[in-house]
């Protein structure tokens, strides 16, 4: 099957936002909280953002393990990157994931607003302005043999999707957050349904329903 | 949470046996059909003994998956490794499982009888007559500090479980097949809980519900 491009632990409100409105440096997922969000994934052990010890070990834990199985890069957008928006006044914002960046592969960056790459730990940030297609010819080629994680946010996997470039996609959909407004995935689940087989899972821990895209 | 002992993928009829009565070289498990216990696993992309592409990637395929991930060293009793019983007559057995065993670490097979240790493409197989707590404290020396597989069977799943040195186990138990005899790994589920959290989720392919099991 060659390299696939997959999305993980991607997580939206039930009404299928991936991020509120407004988002800075203050509110990375604007009107949204990502902790309620998230619960899911941070009450697992294998949570790469986890700081202590413990945490479950069931079904939502295979999840978050899967994390970097088989990662040799990812693909995000600029505004999982960073909460500015046009030209760089400088090059001192290095993303939100301090020195320890969770991805420890190269990263490509979809910007139109061009930087030099740069390194921390072991997670190089490449800054591109490319085309979905291209971007994932550039993220294969750096994955060394290995499938591709599609980092989002939201738009981007909307577009990768919207190019037909998507193979696998794990998506979180909460069963209580709702947002009203905010950066949309989709309306419904239902409308990759013509083009992906879907397991629909509800997680044991109540707070999301999974569901697991793999292509027709 | 240091190396963990992980029972993975480990496959019981509806009522409690890992495999039937009657193993011998043409069956291995016995009365109990293999393909039968074992396919919604099979049906996954990422089986490790599949052979040809294709396979669903959804929730059976993420258990699959994880079969080899962050894992070191295999254990397993000597009836997963061989029909014969007794002292061996000559060395020629060396597993079912052809040039290419799909465990690619050091694997120990407990057994009474010892013998040489041996290499498959990157698997040795290693013969210790030991204590689970030994036998343990081995895989655990060679697993290079991952995690360590107990493979099974059933009886060698129990041996360890009674001496409470199993992290977690995923058993999938099948909706089906009904055995009514052979190698029993328990008369119920319900058996572990007061020592370990459970995640009940039934296989979206209806064939077995999987158990989740990690420790309280």
């Amino acid at each position: 099957m060659g390299q696939l491009l997959k999305v993980q632990n991607f997580t939206v409100s039930r009404d299928g936002f991936g991020a509120g409105d407004g988002q800075s440096l203050e509110r990375p997922f604007g009107h949204a909280d990502p902790a309620s969000l998230m619960s899911w994934a941070g009450a697992t052990a294998s949570w790469p953002n986890r700081t202590d010890p413990g945490g479950s070990r069931g079904l939502d834990d295979y999840l978050t393990r899967d994390f970097s199985h088989n990662i040799g890069a990812e693909i995000m957008g600029s505004h999982k990157f960073s909460p500015y928006r046009g030209p760089w006044e400088d090059h001192s914002w290095l993303g939100w994931w301090g020195d320890e960046p969770p991805f420890h592969t190269p990263v490509f960056v979809l910007t139109h607003h061009l930087r030099p790459s740069f390194t921390l730990s072991d997670t190089t940030f490449h800054f591109i302005d490319d085309d979905p297609a291209t971007a994932l010819e550039k993220a294969q080629a750096a994955a060394n043999g290995k499938d591709v994680r599609l980092g989002g946010g939201a738009t981007t996997v909307r577009e990768f999707l919207d190019a037909g470039l998507v193979d696998t996609l794990h998506v979180a959909v909460s069963n209580e957050v709702e947002l009203g407004s905010g950066v949309r995935l989709w309306e419904s689940p239902d409308e990759l349904l013509d083009r992906y087989h879907c397991d629909v899972v509800p997680s044991p821990g109540g707070a999301v329903t999974h569901h697991l895209f793999w292509r027709r």
